[in-house]
C-alpha cells in the first residue's frame, strides 16, 4: 500500500483540475459508446412495440390493460424517486457536500442504468433469433436496481472520490452485477425479488472493500467538514422518506403480477414501520441524555425495508415482517454507535454513510430470512400452484423441494458476498492509479473540490460578511460577485 | 388546573433527559406488543395470499390486473407520501423545530399505521369463520388516513409536548378513531371517502382540545423560536406541495372503482385550485402593504382539499367543487389573522400549526356539504343503479332515500365533532401527567430538547462564529466539534 | 420603448404596495368567473359520471379497470408533481426569491389548469348534442400541460414581474395555447404527446418575446440577488431531479393506450440518460478549472427530455433517444456558456432561468425529430395496423403518406413559432402598461417586495446579528420579533 500512498501525496490541488479532461473524456466515449451498441443490440419488446396490436391478438390478450406497463409503471416510478431524489439526497447531510451528494448520485445512476440495460439485456433479455435486446418497463426497474447498488457503493466512498472514479468504479461494478445477478437467479435459481442479495449484500461489501483499498490514514484533515449541519440534516430527511415511503414499490416492482406485488407491498410496508420504532428507541437509549440522533433516524429507519427484500414474495406473514423489521431497526442502530468506529479504527475500513450498517448487514439478514422462509413454505400455506408460481415459475425442476429452495437461496448469499468482496479488491486496485483526481486528504468533503460554489455567508470570515451584508443593502456596487451564477 | 400548573413547575431540563427511559421503554413494549398482535390477528386477505390464482377461478375473475392492488395501489403511495413527507414537512416551517417536525411525524405515522392495522381491523376486517383480521391494499390505506389524524392532531401541539406524549396521544387517538368511523360509516351508514368527517374534523378538534388542557400560560418564554426563516418557509412548502397535490389521490383511493375513483380525483383536483386563488386573495389584503403571508400559501391553499373530502365521489359537478374551494379558502385564510389569536386569548387554545383554520373549519364545511349533496341526490343525475351503488352498495336499505342520507350524514359529523372533543378532555388529562417528559416552557420550538443538533454557524454568537469561520478556512485544528455526528 | 421606460421610472416602491387592491380583485374576479363559467359549461365525461354502469354495458367494457382512469392517472399525478413541486422548486436557486419561484408558480399554476380546462374543452371536448364540455382525467393532464408552458414562460420573467402581470400573462397565454394546440393538433394534424412544439416552443418563444418587451437596461441595480447561495442550489435539485424523474409520463401521458404509452416512456427514460451525461462533460470542459456549474446540471440535464417530446411515441428506437439526449445535453449547456450572454447583449432579452437553452432550442429540435422520424415511418417497422394507429387514428386520411405526415410535423412547428413570437408581442404590449405594480429595477428577485419574509440572521447586517444570537440565548426579551409569523 506503500506505493500507493507516495502516488496519493502527489494527488495536491492542482491534480484536481484534471477532470477537465478527464470526466468530459469519459462521459463522451461511454456515451458515445452507448449509443453504438444500443444501435446494435437494443430494441423493443413486443409490449412496447408497434407491432403490439398483432402480438395481442395472437396471444389472445383481451386487452390494452394487460400490457406489462399498466402493473408495473407505478412501481417503476416510485423506484426511479428512490434512485435518484431518495439516495441522492440521502447524502446530503454532510453540511459542504451537498452538490457532491445529489449531481454525483445523479451523473453516476444516469450512466449506470444505460450500461445496466446492455449488460442485463445480454443475459435475461436476448432474443436468439435476431440477437437483440427486446426491452421493456421491466427492463427499465432492473436498470434502477442495478443503479442501486453502484449507488449503495457510493455512500461508503462518498466525499473521498473523484467523478471520475465514481464512473469507473460504476462501469465495472454494473458489469459485475449482471454476472452476479445472472448467477444468483438464472443459475442457482435463488429468488431475490427485493434484492436483499443481489443488490444490497453485493453493492454494500463491494463499496466497503473499495473503501478500505482507498483508505486515507490522514483524512482527519478534512474532519471539519464531515459532520452536518441543522439545513443539510433536513435535506438529508427528504432522501431517507422517499426511501422509505417508496421501498414497498422497490420490493414489489418485478414480483409476480396479482398477489406477488401486494403481498410484497404489504410485507415491506410493516417491516419498515417497524424498525422506525426500534430504531428510535436504541438511538435515545445509546445517548447520555437520551436525545434522538439524525444519523440513525435518516438511516437505521430503512434497515427494514432491505432485510425483507427477498423474502418479500414468500407468505412471510405480517408478524414475520415486524419481526425482520424489528430486529434490523436494532441491529442497524447499534452499527452506526459501535460497530463504524470500530471497522475504521481496526479494519481501516472508513465508511462515510454508514452502508455497513443500512445495506451490508440487514443485506445479509434479508437473504438469511428469505433462506429460512423459502425452506420452511408448504403446499398448505402456498397451495401446490403457489408454491411452483412462487419458486419454480418457468418449470426447471420437476418439482419444488422447500429445503433444497432454502439451500439455494444460502447459496445465492455466498454468491453475493464473494462477488462484493473480491470485485471490491480488483476494481479499488484501478482506483489507486493516481490518474483519477481525486482529492487530497485536506479536500474531502467539500464541493469546491469539484463544483463552482456560490460565495456564501455561512462560507467566509466575518469581515467579508459584514461587507457582504453591506451589499444586500447596497444597490449599486460589486455586481461581479454573482454573475458567474447569473442565468 | 392549578394542580396541573405546580406539575409543570416541575418539569424542568432534568426532566426531560427523562425519555431515555421512558422512550425507549415505550416503543420497545408497544412494537412487542404489535407483533404479538398481528401473530394472532393478522394474515393476508385473499387477493394478497398465494391462494389468489385459486381465488380467482372461483369467483371467475379473468385477470391478474383485476386484483384490488392495481385500482388501489398508485393511489395508495400517493397518501403514503402525504402522510410522510406532507404532513411532515408542512410542519417545518419553525426556525429550530424542523427535526422534531420531521422525525416525530415519522415516529408517530410509524407505530399509528400499526396500531391502526388492528383496530380498524378488528372493526372492519374481521373474518369470523377463523377469527382473523385478513388485510390487503385498502386496509393499508385505511391505516393511513387513521394516521393522517393524528399527525393533524401533533399540528396543534407542535413544538410542546413529548416524543412520550404524542406516542401515547397517538395509541388513544388511533383507538378512538376506529369506534368513531365503525359507528360513521357502519352503524349510521355515513359516506366519507376523503375523510372530511371522520379524519379530519375529527382528528382536528381532537388536537385542539388537548393543545387546550396542556395549555402553557408562560409559554411567550420560548417566543423567540416560535417563528420561521426564510429556508424553513421553503422547506414548508415541499409538505404543502405534496399535500395538495396528491389530495385527489388521497380522497380517491378508497372511493368505488371506475367513475366513483375518478370523479373524487377531478373534483378535488379544481376544489384545490380555487381555494389557491381566493387564499392568495385574502392574504394580500389583510396585509398593511399587501404582501402575501407564507403561513396562508403554506396552509389555506390546502382547505378546499378537507372540504371536499366527504362529497368528492357525489355528484358535486365540477362547478360545486369549486365553490367550495372558494369558500375554504378565504374562510382558512381569515382564520389564520384573525380567529387563531382570538382562540388563544380567550379560550386559552395555542394551535402551533393552525389545524383550526386548515382542518377543523374546512372539515365541517365537508360534513356539511356533503349532507346537502347527499340529501339532493336525484334518480336522473346518479341513475337509479349508480344511486344505490353509491349510497346503499351492500344493500342495507331497501332503498335508497336522499333525504335520509343527508340525515345520516349530518349525524356522523355530529359523532365525529363528539368523539373529538370528548376524546380530546380525556387524553389531555391523561398527557398532563407530569411523568412524559414534556419541555419547560422555555424550551419550546427547540430540536436541541430531545435532539443532537449539530453545531451551526446559525445558532451560536458571533465571537463563535468567528472561530467557526476560521476552522472552515483551517485544515488542521478542532476536529472534535463534528466527531459525534462525522459517520 | 421611451414612453414605457418613463411609465417604469414611476414603478417605485410604493407602486409595489398597489397589488393589495389589484391581486385580490385580479384573484376574486377571475375564480368567480371561472365558477359561472364551469356552471355554465362543465360536466363529467361518460367514465367520471354515475351513469358509467350503464355506459360501460352500452359499450361491452368487461371491467371496472378500462376505464381510462387507470391508464393515465399514475402518468396524470406524476405529471402534477412536475407543474407544482418540479417548476417551482426549479426556480428557487435565486438566493432571495425562493418565496416568489414556489409561491407564483403555485398560484399561476392553478389559474392556469381552470382556465385551460374551459378553453381546451371548447376545442376539444364539447359535446355538441348538449352544448357541454365533458371533462375526464386525460383534460385534468392536458390542462397541466397548458399550464406548463405557461411556467416555462414565467421562467424568463423570473423575478422582474410581479404576481398581478403574471396571472394576466397566464390569461393570454392560456387563451393562445388552446388555438395554437387547436390548429396543431387538429386542423393540420401533426402528433405531439410530449408537446416538445405545442407545449415546449411555444411557452419558451412567448416567455422570450415578452422578456424582451419588459426589458430593463438598469437591471444590475439588483444583480447583488441575481446570484444562488448554496442551499438554494440544493432547493433547486429538487425540482430538477422530479422533472427529470417524472418526463417519462409527461412525454407518455396523453399517448396511446398499451404500447404507446411504454414506447414513450422508454424513450424518454433514454434521451434524458444521455443528456445527463453531456451536459456534465461540457460543463466540466467549460470552465477554467474543470469545475462542474450547478446551473447546467440543474437545466441541461433536462433537455432530452423536452427533446424527446413529439417523437417520444413514435418508433424513434433507443438508440435514437440515446442521440437525441446526446445532443441536446450539449447544445443546450453551450447555451448557457455561450448564448445566453449574447441574447441579452445584442437582442436584449434576459434570460432569468436560461429557457431559451431549456425549452426553446431542445422543443425546436423535438419538432424536427418528429418531423424526420414521422417522414421515415414505414409498414415493415410500424405494421400497417400500427402505423394507421399512430399516424390517422380517426381515419381523417383515407391513407397514411409518412412524407406527407413529416411536412404536417413541420408545418406544426412554425405555428407554434409564430403563436410564440406573436403572442408574445401582444401580450408584452400589455403587461408593460404600467398599472400592474411590477419591481424597480434595485427591487428585482426580492422576495421582500411581495412577500413577508421572516427576520432572519442571513439578511441583516452583524450588528444586528448578533443582538439576534443574544436574543436565540436569551429567555424573556423581544418576543415581538417573531410574533406576525407565529401561528
Amino acid at each position: 500500500m506503500g506505493t500507493v500512498q507516495s502516488f496519493r501525496a502527489l494527488c495536491d490541488r492542482p491534480k484536481n483540475t484534471y477532470v477537465r479532461v478527464s470526466l468530459p473524456a469519459v462521459c463522451f466515449v461511454w456515451q458515445i459508446a452507448m449509443i453504438i451498441l444500443f444501435g446494435i443490440f437494443i430494441r423493443y419488446d413486443p409490449e412496447s412495440d408497434a407491432h403490439w396490436q398483432d402480438y395481442r391478438k395472437r396471444n389472445n390478450i383481451s386487452s390494452d390493460i394487460e400490457n406489462d406497463f399498466y402493473y408495473r409503471y407505478p412501481s417503476f416510478q416510485d423506484v426511479h424517486v428512490m434512485i435518484f431524489v431518495g439516495f441522492g439526497f440521502l447524502m446530503t447531510f454532510l453540511k459542504r457536500y451537498s452538490f457532491g451528494a445529489v449531481g454525483f448520485n445523479f451523473l453516476v445512476a444516469a450512466f449506470a442504468i444505460q450500461w445496466a440495460l446492455l449488460m442485463q439485456g445480454w443475459f435475461h433479455s436476448l432474443d436468439y433469433t435476431d440477437g437483440k435486446i427486446k426491452i421493456g418497463i421491466e427492463n427499465l426497474i432492473n436498470a434502477d436496481f442495478c443503479a442501486a447498488s453502484c449507488l449503495i457503493a457510493y455512500g461508503a466512498v462518498l466525499g473521498k472520490v473523484s467523478p471520475v472514479q465514481l464512473l469507473v468504479m460504476t462501469l465495472f461494478e454494473v458489469t459485475l452485477y449482471a454476472v452476479e445477478e445472472y448467477i444468483i437467479l438464472n443459475l442457482i435459481h435463488a429468488k431475490d425479488a427485493g434484492g436483499s442479495m443481489v443488490i444490497h449484500t453485493f453493492g454494500a461489501y463491494f463499496g466497503l472493500t473499495v473503501s478500505w483499498m482507498l483508505y486515507r490514514p490522514n483524512l482527519d484533515q478534512s474532519s471539519r467538514l464531515q459532520g452536518s449541519v441543522y439545513h443539510s440534516d433536513v435535506f438529508a430527511m427528504i432522501g431517507t422518506l422517499f426511501l422509505w415511503m417508496f421501498w414497498p414499490s422497490f420490493n414489489s416492482a418485478i414480483s409476480d403480477h396479482g398477489d406477488g406485488q401486494q403481498r410484497a407491498a404489504i410485507n415491506t410496508y410493516l417491516s419498515l414501520a417497524a424498525s422506525v420504532l426500534t430504531a428510535a428507541a436504541i438511538s435515545s437509549v445509546c445517548q447520555k441524555h437520551g436525545k434522538l440522533d439524525m444519523v440513525h433516524i435518516q438511516n437505521s429507519t430503512l434497515a427494514g425495508g432491505v432485510a425483507v427484500g427477498t423474502a418479500a414474495e414468500f407468505m412471510l406473514m405480517p408478524y414475520g415482517s415486524l419481526i425482520v423489521g424489528f430486529c434490523c431497526g436494532i441491529i442497524s442502530t447499534l452499527g452506526y454507535v459501535y460497530l463504524t468506529p470500530l471497522l475504521e479504527k481496526y479494519l481501516k475500513i472508513h465508511d462515510t454513510c454508514g452502508i455497513h450498517n443500512l445495506h451490508a448487514m440487514p443485506g445479509v439478514i434479508g437473504g438469511i430470512v428469505g433462506a429460512v422462509t423459502a425452506a420452511s413454505a408448504t403446499d398448505s400455506v402456498y397451495s401446490t400452484e403457489g408454491l411452483a408460481a412462487m419458486f419454480n415459475p418457468n418449470g426447471y425442476f420437476e418439482s419444488v423441494i422447500p429445503s433444497r429452495q432454502g439451500g439455494l437461496q444460502a447459496a445465492g448469499l455466498c454468491v453475493a458476498l464473494c462477488f462484493g468482496l473480491g470485485g471490491g479488491i480488483i476494481v479499488g486496485f484501478i482506483l489507486r492509479l493516481p490518474i483519477w483526481g481525486d482529492p487530497a486528504d485536506d479536500n474531502c468533503y467539500d464541493d469546491e473540490t469539484y463544483w463552482e460554489v456560490p460565495e456564501d455567508e455561512e462560507s467566509i470570515p466575518p469581515i467579508l460578511q459584514y461587507n457582504n451584508h453591506m451589499r444586500n443593502t447596497d444597490l449599486t456596487e460589486s455586481n461581479f460577485t454573482m454573475d458567474q451564477h447569473s442565468r
